[in-house]
């Protein structure tokens, strides 16, 4: 494929407590902030704390998932006295590292997130960009206008989402993977804006086809099984037609009956109210091409 | 040691949902109300939700911790206006299941729990009360009016809690669990009822010592240091001088230097805001008596 070439990558934001209680990203850009950290070699770094309120509260938001706020729709929505706080700290975010789609935005925003699932380290990409380490990648393949997530107000954004932690909790073992996907990071923007060409090739990746939810009580809406042990911890493995994936509270088994898909996000805490037990991907490959720095 | 003898467990509550947030218990007991579960064999069991809001909200609590409420001091406290809700609901479940030290208290309450540790199945036994099962016994050696939980208001009383889970999910494997220890309970109170002699022996228990808090800024009070990975996740493993407990946030590990002692609730979530990182216990030798039905 054709070499394909990106200017500098010079302002660079990473984000933590988009979600105030995922707390590897909310400790890893405090020490950032702590040790001043504003320039690593070509690169300008801002480490900035989402959603503190939410951070104070050690809760996901206060009144809306901020991390659902960044369409062109929501941005572009008039704040009123009563629009949510989530809504409001969306535009100002816009602003600071926006605005989306101009040239004035930010060149990349790698916001840092976990998830309770055991999904190990991954990257969400949006909007066409490429994985910086050899780890699972979802790829979301939306257009940026409908593009959600914090990181879309940059010109190119990801997430490191790494699991399973508990929400609340900081573990040392998540800690220390998420700081060496940080510090990957800028190792590689550096060296892309040093020069350094890197060789596409072929990337495997996680494309969401659907969303399964719990069983439910159709009245009250309350679960009436669990995801079963036989599913649970098993992210990204294939589900194949007759698998086990619930377990009733009166002891029946649910058994899988779709197409072999991968199933993640299996059982993140989160997702409960969004009425998800677990997403189902497609493996796919992308042909990534050779990228370079774009020489004036 | 000489047979010791009590009255026949009649009256029994099973509560979920004391901590909103901790989900085992609250599908267990909602499974028993959806049963209708109401007498089981000479036992009359009353399933009990015991903190609605904080449910709905999957929070711990609203205003107020409400395994904390259930003090002589606190039970007496007229409530106000201003009393928070937790306050007022434990002079209710007071009035319900109590009241406290008196003849028309439930028999026995047996409190369901969760925790982000690893600590498999335990039970927190407060006012000498004696294990059901052959598990890891946490022993309070507290005076009944002194006791804050919602079990001491019965006339016996222990919680079982199971982890590691996060708070928020349910996890099939744990809800099995602790289903199974519920199960066993029952099973225990009717042979008792039946007149089953159960034979005395030695107890191994576990016994706060302390509580170890994070390193924390003086200043802001925000952690400087998780959980070393070499102490997580190894609840109840006799930790020794020079052994690692914390992993500061600039990579430093920091050792223990206190006595020999048991580390447990290693890294819970709900305990950040209580200032406890772990506790520490010796362990220690309860000779258990004989026990029986007493006859009129």
């Amino acid at each position: 494929m054709d070499l394909v070439s990106y200017p500098a990558f010079s302002r660079v934001a990473i984000t933590g407590g988009t979600h105030g209680n995922e707390l590897s990203g909310v400790y890893i850009v405090r020490e950032m902030q702590r040790q001043n950290v504003a320039q690593v070699g070509s690169v300008s770094i801002s480490p900035i704390l989402v959603n503190l309120p939410a951070i104070d509260a050690c809760r996901r938001y206060i009144e809306k998932d901020l991390n659902r706020c960044f369409t062109d729709a929501l941005l572009s929505t008039p704040l009123t006295d009563s629009s949510p706080y989530e809504l409001r700290r969306a535009h100002e975010l816009n602003s600071q590292l926006g605005p989306k789609g101009s040239p004035q935005a930010m060149d990349l925003v790698c916001d840092l997130h976990n998830t309770t699932s055991n999904m190990g380290l991954y990257t969400l990409e949006t909007h066409k960009q490429y994985a910086l380490c050899p780890i699972r990648v979802i790829y979301v393949d939306t257009s940026k206008s409908e593009s959600y997530s914090v990181d879309s107000v940059a010109k190119h954004g990801f997430a490191i989402e790494v699991g399973p932690q508990p929400h609340g909790v900081l573990r040392a073992d998540i800690y220390n993977m998420m700081k060496e996907a940080v510090d990957h990071t800028v190792d590689w923007l550096n060296k892309f804006n040093a020069g350094t060409i890197f060789e596409g090739g072929n990337l495997e990746v996680f494309v969401k086809e659907k969303s399964v939810d719990y069983p439910r009580n159709p009245e009250t809406s309350e679960l009436t099984a669990a995801i079963h042990p036989q599913l649970q911890d098993n992210d990204f493995k294939l589900l194949q037609r007759g698998d086990p994936i619930f377990m009733s509270f009166t002891g029946e088994t649910v058994n899988y009956e779709g197409e072999e898909l991968y199933p993640f996000f299996i059982n993140e805490c989160a997702y409960y109210e969004k009425k998800i037990a677990f997403h189902l991907a497609k493996k796919k490959m992308l042909t990534i091409p050779p990228i370079s720095l774009k020489k004036d």
